[in-house]
Formats: C-alpha cells, structure tokens, sequence
C-alpha cells in the first residue's frame, strides 16, 4: 500500500546519505530509504523511523506522487546504472536529484536524458562531510526552473538555515560544476596549511608546538577557517603523524578541476600542483626519481641509491 | 616630568600601529604615542587619550621603568635604524618588541645584539590587519622568558582574549618565523580561492553568480574561512572586477616562506606557485612571455602579436 505522506527516497546510505537521512528525518520530512545493504536498511529505518524499501521497483512503489529520488551514490557505474533503473521505474513529473560528487558533463548530459522522458532532474554538489548533520550541508544544484520546485523543500531542510546554505547555481550541470571548483579549492588551501606547517615543523631549532600554532591561528589570524579548525584538532590528538603512512589519495574532483583549466586555457597553478603533489605522494613521481639519479648518475658520476 | 603609569610606547601610528594603539587605550591601558608625522601624533593622542612624543628621546624620557616600547614601524631599514636609536636611550632592563613584518633572521640578530646591551627583546608577528581593533589581533611571539614576563600584559590587551589569540611560539625570532609561514599560508589559500573562482567566471554556459557562491559556501562547506568571508563581501559590492588591474604586489613574507623552503629542502609547490602567480602579475615574466612567442616563430613559423 502506497503511503500517501512520504514522497521522497534516498537511494545510497552510506556516510553522506546515511547523515542526510536523519538530519531529514529530525525535520520531521517523512522519507523511505534504500541501500544495497539491507541490514543497513532497515537499522538506519528503524533509528529515525522511515519507510524501508527492499528494492529500487520497491522504493518507487512505496513512494506517493509526485516522488523524489535522492542518489547518494558513488559517482560513476552505479550511478549511471541506478539512472537507468529509476528511469524505467518512475512516471513524468517524478524527480530525480544526484548528489554524488559526479562530473558535471555527465550531469548534463543525464538531465537532457531524463528531461526528454518527462523527468525533473537536478545536479546537487554537497559539502559539509561528517560535520553536515548537526550543521547543514552545503548544497549547490543545478536544474531548470520546475526540478527546483520540486527539491526546494529538502534543499530548505538539509541546509543549515531554510534561507542559508544552498544555492540554484544555474542550469543542470551548474551544481556539480560549483561543486568540483568547491573541491578545487580546497585541494589548494588543504595544501598550502600542509605545506606550511610542515616547514615550521622541519625548523628544528624553533622546536615549535604545531597544536599549539593552529589553536592560535584560529583566533583573529588571516588563515582561520574550517580547515584549520580541523588541523588543529588533528595535531592536539597527535602531532608526530609517526603512525601515518605520507600517501595521499585523491578522488577525481581535483583531477576533473584541472582538466577544466586545461579545456578554458585558464591558469591555475595553485590548484594544480596540489593535485601533483598528491600524485607524487602516491608514488607516481618515482619512476621519474629514479630516472633523474641515474641521470646525474651518468653526466656527474653521483651516487644512486638502491633499493632496499 | 615622568608620567609613572606610562610604560608602554608604540613607534609609528600606520594602520596597525594606530589601531593597536585604539584597542589598548581602550583596555584602560595608558600609552605613549610617536610617530614621524606629529600631526598624526597629535591627533591620535587626542583620540584615545595618550601621552604624546616629539621624538625617541622624548618618548624614552617620558615613560616610566621598566619600559616597553612596541616598534610597529615598516621592517627593513626603518626599524633597524630605530633600534640602533633606542639602544642607545633606553637602559638595561627595558624591553624592545618588533612588531612589524621583519625577517625572522634580522629578528634573531637583534634579539642577540638587545640582549648583550641588557634589553629584553621580543619579535612579534601580528595577524588581524584592520579587523583586528574590533576583534583583537592575532599574536605570535618569539624571546626569552623575560622577555615575555615584560610583555604579557600587553599581549593579553591586544589579544582576542587574555588567553586566546596569542602564544610564545619559541626563542628570539620564532614569533616572526611564525607569522612568516603564516602569511606563506594565505599566499597559497588565497590564490586557491582567486583561480578556483576565476575558472567558474569563465564559465559563461553557466552564468553563475560569484557573490551567491562565496555566501553560499561560506554556510556548511568545507572551504568556509575568513578570506572566503572577505572575498564574497568583494563580490557582492563588484564582481565585473573591470575597475581593478590585474597586478598583484607582494611584500616580502611570501618570498621568505620560498626562500625558507629552499634552505630547508622541503618541498612547498603550493605557496611557491602562489608567490610566481604574483610575479607573473606583476609583469615579470613577459619577458619569457615575448621569448616563447619568439621560439615558436622561429621553429613553426607561428604568428607573434606585435606590442601596440
């Protein structure tokens, strides 16, 4: 039996879509939930009390018109897959709204998709990470004017303020593009706080205390903001960093930034070399390391070091 | 005749220096005022109820053991030629604070050469620019432990909060190494919310409005800080930005932070591309510029654009 009263599902619960949820649910938004994982399912369900569906056929038949779709999905094949399903599934004038960190050229392109079958479709980029549930996320969509309609009421709750944290950036793909700048950035302030208080670090005759630097800078410096605030409770927990291996992934909206630079011949210097400094933790300069010792090698007579 | 409740001296009334002289007054705290400009002594004095100074010598004379005087003068050769005056008018026991943006290694000097004479001698790199009257500055301090027993009380006043917002980092020259990476810091934020906002500018498809997103961002997302704060309020007043040169001055902390990081062998991609950015701003790779265009003429006969 349909329930009359929940019309939107979230489809994907893991850290975002999970948090997502409960902060929906703690606005009293009736809303039915589904995850690969049953288990999951039905215990994030029984925790904020929503609607459980076994099945993406199941979730949409549990959902009143017009329905709402909310993917929090890994961005790629199973969002692209899930799409496809919802799309044979749902009736025009349902919604479907993704909000992975996809690339905003797929977004567009799966928004005229949706659209010709009589969809609303919305991009949202969302930001806030763990922090989001208590706080509000920070939501930038992208879609026509009737996909807003639509989402408003969920952007209004999932935000930290009905007014305040989310944004209709422009036409479909504009949220996922607001969305990887957004990441861009903070590819390039995460590595300049890295940098820099790896230098201090490295001043051993100073022996300053790190915790101690970043509390301060919190308080009326130029660099305070989110990312400090979190750097500083790292380095008060531990500020050896022994136990960490110094491998940084990245996770394709740095690489996609970049790529954008390239396509509009746009100079970003910053944002990119964040992103190769990231490569190179990964490993990915030693073949060029390697290449360079034996150059020196060979024109200087310098020692090379072999591998252990 | 000796005013015996004024202990504390600022040397030069610019924007921080003045300001800071406003939020000690107005902490009850009695100080005497110098400036070269005696009209702008004047004038503050009046202000904020200050003793006032026609010179080093009198400033000295006026103020009672031990004294405390606070240089907030530009670094380089100003302030080295004030501390030369100083030293030979104060007398051992009275304490000498470099407020300004020097290099932490003239910073070390001094402090060495301060102390052989019998002064206290304490660098002090202060963060807050023009905000800081209102909300207190941001204090980060290097000298010994007398040093800093001299000092305290002042540092408290200028401080957010008597223990917040300002810290011994370490010995003689740690306060300004510190402020150093501190602004090597903003360097690379900065540059990183400039390009990241730049590339979503030149997205005309979109048409996105820059003002909207820096206030969106700055509620729930990641990149929320206060240069974001400052950026989105430049936005909201202006965002053709066609009045404004493409010309970015830098001051010295920049290169300092990329000079640190030569000596120290440690690698800052980041905050190293931000200060090349400045220069490339500042016209100073046209040369390179006019040179490539050059190369491609001569090896593929590509066209080059004659300087109008």
């Amino acid at each position: 039996m349909t329930d009359t009263t929940t019309h939107f599902g979230i489809l994907g619960l893991g850290k975002m879509g999970g948090n997502m949820a409960r902060r929906l649910a703690s606005k009293s938004i009736s809303i039915a939930l589904f995850d690969q994982d049953a288990a999951l399912t039905e215990s994030l369900a029984s925790e904020i009390k929503a609607v459980t569906a076994a099945s993406l056929a199941d979730m949409v038949s549990k959902l009143a018109k017009p329905r709402v779709l909310w993917m929090m999905l890994p961005a790629g094949d199973i969002t692209e897959s899930t799409l496809a399903q919802l799309q044979a599934l749902l009736q025009a004038g349902d919604t479907i709204v993704d909000g992975a960190n996809s690339n905003y050229k797929d977004s567009v392109r799966r928004a005229a998709a949706a659209q010709a079958l009589g969809f609303n479709y919305m991009d949202a980029g969302v930001s806030g990470g763990v922090h989001g549930l208590a706080n509000g996320y920070c939501l930038m969509v992208g879609g026509n004017d009737a996909a807003l309609a639509a989402v408003q009421p969920y952007l209004e709750a999932l935000a930290p303020a009905a007014d305040t944290g989310w944004l209709h950036a422009g036409p479909a793909g504009a949220g996922h593009f607001t969305k990887m700048i957004h990441n861009g950035i903070e590819y390039g302030m995460m590595a300049a706080l890295a940098e820099g208080l790896s230098l201090i670090k490295a001043k051993k005759e100073f022996d300053i205390d790190l915790a101690a630097v970043t509390e301060l800078w919190r308080h009326g410096s130029v660099v305070r903001s989110w990312l400090l605030d979190l750097t500083a409770d790292t380095l008060k927990a531990d500020q050896s960093l022994d136990a960490i291996k110094a491998h940084v992934p990245d996770s394709g909206e740095g690489r996609w930034t970049v790529n954008e630079s390239i396509e509009q011949g746009v100079p970003t210097p910053v944002m990119t070399m964040a992103l190769m400094s990231r490569f190179a933790s990964q490993g990915a300069d030693d073949y060029a390391s390697k290449l360079l010792a034996k150059m020196r090698q060979g024109f200087g007579g310098h020692a090379i070091t072999k591998a252990s």
